[in-house]
Parts: C-alpha cells; structure tokens; sequence
C-alpha cells in the first residue's frame, strides 16, 4: 500500500464530507432553518473516527465503496444526533463543541431538540432507502445492528447510566459497563456495518467485534485522560469539566498513569485480536494506533 | 360484522395496550430507570387513533395482525416520542397530558430527552427485528416510508414549521402546509403500513392514502376546535393554551364555525374516497367518524 495512514484518513474524511453534504438535507429544502442546522450539527466536524472504521473494515473485505458510505453516514448521524442532545442544557450544557457553539447555543433549544431527533430519523432512512446489500434480508440485520447499538440497551442506555451515576463512586466494572454502551455500542456498530457492506463470516464478525470492544473502550479511557490533561484551546471543548461536575471517569477512579496504561493494554489486545487478519487489516490496525496515541 | 364500531375498537385497545407492555423493554431492565420512564410514556395512554387506522386497514387487506402490531407499535412510539419531546420546556412546557404530569414532571428533564431519543430508536428496531413483510424489500420499503413520514420533511419538519410560526401570521396554506407534515404524515403511515402487512395494490394505496391525508387533516382541525372550546378538566391538558401562545389554529383563522365545517367537509371527502371499497371499509369509515365527530 503506497499511501501511509494519514493520506489514507485525510482522503476519505475530505471524500466523506461531499457525502454527507449530498446526504443531508439541503439548506434550501423547507423547514430551512431546522435543515440549516442538521446541517451545521454535522458538518466540517470531528475527525469521522466512526466513518473511518468503517471504511478499514469496509476496505477489509472489498466492499463497494458506494454502501459503505451509507453505512457511515448512518452511523455518523446517530453519533451526531446523540452530540446535540447531550450538549443540550438539560444534559451536559456545553457551549462549545469542535471549538465552534454548540447547536442550542447557535440556534435554539427547540431547534436543536428537532436536529437531534432529525439526524436520528434520516440516519434510518438512508439505511431503508439505499443499497447496502444483495439481500435484503441481510440489509435489515444491519438496520437492527444500529437500532440496538444506538437505543436505551445501546448508546442512549449508555447515557442514561451516567446521568445515574453523576455524584456516586462507580466501581471501575460499573464504570466500564457505562462506556461499553455510552461509546462502545456505536464504534462496534460502525466497524461491524462496513464489513456487513461485503461478503463477511460470522467468525470475523466476532474477531471485529472484539477489536471494536477494545477500540471502544479505549477511545473513552483516552478521552478521559486527554479531558483531565488538556486545555480548552487544545481541545476545543470546555476541560476539566467531567470532574468539575464530579462525574466519575478512568482518571479519577484509576489516576491519570493507571487510566494511560490500560489504554495502552487494550490497545495491545486490539492489534492481538487482529494479528490473524494479515496486512488486510492494516487500516484498522493503524485506527487503533490513531485513538490510542493521539495526543498523549 | 357483529360487533360495533365502539366494541371493535375497545378491543383492538385493549389488545394492543398488552402488545406494547410486551415490546417495551421490561422495567427491571437496566438502565431501569429511563425503561420506566419510557414505559410511563406510552403505556395507559390515549386513545390510540393511528394504531386503530393501521388495524382497520390491516383488516381489510386481511393482513396477519400479528404484523400490524408491530407496524402499529411503531407508529405509535413515534408519536409517543414527539408527545415527550414536544411537552418539554424547550418546547411547549406542557406539564399535563393525558391528566398525568408529562414525563419531564414525573422524571427529570434529562430523561425525557433520552426517552424520547430511546422510543424513536425503538420504533425503526422493531420494524427491522420482526418479519412485517414475506418480502424483505419491501419492509425495507415500511421502514422506508415510516422515516419519511417522522423526519425533517414529515413530522419533525412540522414542528419545526410551527416553532416559525409562533406569533406570524399565517395563510391557510401555510397553516395546512404545516398539519400535513406535524400530524398528518405519521396518520398516513399508520394507514399505509398497516395495509402494507397484507397485500395491496399501488392503486389502492394512493386511495389510502388521500383517506388518510383527509383524515389527518381533519383530526388537526377538530383539535383546534377542541383545544379552543374545551375546558383543562375535560381534556386533561390545558385549554386555550395554542391562542394564548399566539399560535395559528383554524380556529383563529377561520373562527370556530368555518372551522366545523371544515372539518365535516373533509370528512365527506373521505368518506367518498372509500367509496368503491364497500363494505370491508367499514372500520376505516367508522374511525373517519370518531375522529371528526368527537365531542363537537
């Protein structure tokens, strides 16, 4: 493969933006403030770590490009509908999100109610109304996958869970159980969607299953320590606010070298799970290099 | 047909309310408490018009009606999520609805967004996990028209329209323009799907579907006579509340007599439209007359 990982990653999140701008409502389509906002709430944001597994595990077994998109934008849509609700002042009241305001601060409350619950539909809707397999049987399998990647036993269960536990001393397997939904569900779904785009056995869906697991988790552990680390210029999102606001994260319950180590464990484990796989499965191998040892 | 049209819908009413007690996730299921929450949302609650459409026209496709619970399950924690969502403070601040505190009064407002978020998912899960269709392209096709009908240029796209719309005065097209798209599109869909758990040809779909676009439209207008006329005790959410918001209704537009006739017009429109259906339409008549002739 001639072109290195960063090359890689830049041409599909420069590629999937046209996508997503193709997918989503255009800005003069009625209602058009609620369409310019689902847009704003997507768009020229985040890094598409989801996306970009998806294409790996996409690339991984010959998918058609075409399908995986969809796949990602689909689950990139449910990632972003879930930002703008938790952003919102009856969750975590953030004003910043990707160093630009957050939706309700940009628009209105009730708007950004309706872009999250939009996202969440058209997320959906791609998913029903697009090619993602030669059987359709099989397509609504991966409708399923996201629905309960994404719902009260998924990613919003996940949420649910934290607001539980905000003020309380969580146990490091409670902590963990709340993750694997809040964060994990969505990640395991996107590289799981982009292999269900190609021809894939249920062996390697559990070896990729298992890679998700670790890369999730991960992710979450990272995130904690680059929140208790960083500035709000760095991050561009407001630092040090999960434990100003007393929520219980890896660092505060592990300390900040314990939480780097266990991302580093569960990033060796990651690669391990895909050792098998061969050079194929170097894209997704070099993400786990990229979640893991961004910024540390 | 033996029993009467009051007989057939307590029924269906009562069966149903078992139905959904059975595909919401249990109780004691974690995270328990937004389970609760979402079961205390749609469970007991209203008279279950758009699942009563999707039987009647399930009926009379003679569709296997363990299939229209499903699709009618779906229609229902669709607009079981928008009721949550809509009451909330960003939106109508309602704190009654069905004379029960809304759910962001019974629980917290937090949990109101994720329960909301959670029924949505909800709906396209169970659409996707049970068999609706002998033929998987075209359930795919029900989840299809079900996202449409829900999102920014359905259901979502009327709110959105009506948040616009607040304290501007509004033409009747304008106002009609939103009731499409808030409440009539999901009243179409519940027809829609549940003749399509049967079979039905695309001629009579698109007569069903000017039934139900009648229907819904109708229903919009009969509620702002109600909502106009009725006191809170009656109605068991508080009246008046749309004039005093300064929100358009038929009402301030029309006065409440143009308004009544309105509402029997589209009524006889209906009714005409099923015609040629004779007799195994008779469910759907007799819901176009509950629906307008309510409390008048």
């Amino acid at each position: 493969m001639a072109v290195n990982f960063a090359g890689w990653a830049a041409a599909h999140q420069s590629r999937f933006e046209e996508v997503l701008r193709g997918l989503l409502p255009q800005p003069e389509v009625s209602p058009q403030r609620l369409h310019q906002a689902m847009r704003y709430a997507v768009l020229e944001g985040g890094k598409r770590v989801r996306p970009l597994l998806a294409f790996a595990a996409g690339e991984w077994v010959g998918a058609d490009v075409e399908r995986v998109n969809i796949a990602a934008a689909a689950v990139e849509l449910i990632h972003a509908y879930s930002l703008v609700h938790d952003d919102m002042p009856c969750m975590d009241d953030d004003v910043l999100r990707r160093g630009k305001p957050t939706c309700h601060v940009q628009y209105d409350e009730a708007t950004a109610l309706l872009v999250g619950d939009s996202l969440q539909t058209l997320a959906f809707q791609l998913l029903s109304e697009r090619q993602l397999s030669d059987d359709g049987l099989q397509q609504l399998e991966m409708i399923k996958l996201l629905a309960a990647a994404s719902g009260s036993r998924g990613m919003a269960g996940g949420q649910a869970i934290d607001l539980e536990s905000v003020g309380r001393a969580l146990s490091l397997p409670e902590l963990e159980n709340m993750h694997i939904h809040k964060t994990g569900a969505l990640i395991r779904a996107a590289i799981l969607l982009g292999a269900q785009c190609g021809t894939v056995s249920a062996a390697q869906l559990a070896r990729l299953d298992h890679f998700g697991k670790c890369v999730g988790l991960a992710f979450q552990v990272v995130d904690d320590v680059l929140d208790f680390a960083a500035d709000t210029a760095t991050l561009g999102k407001t630092a040090g606010k999960d434990a100003d606001n007393d929520k219980p994260t890896y660092v505060t319950l592990l300390g900040v070298q314990a939480a780097r180590s266990m991302a580093h464990d569960l990033h060796a484990e990651a690669v391990e799970t895909l050792a098998e796989f061969g050079d194929k499965a170097l894209r997704l191998r070099e993400l786990a290099d990229f979640i893991v040892l961004r910024k540390f």
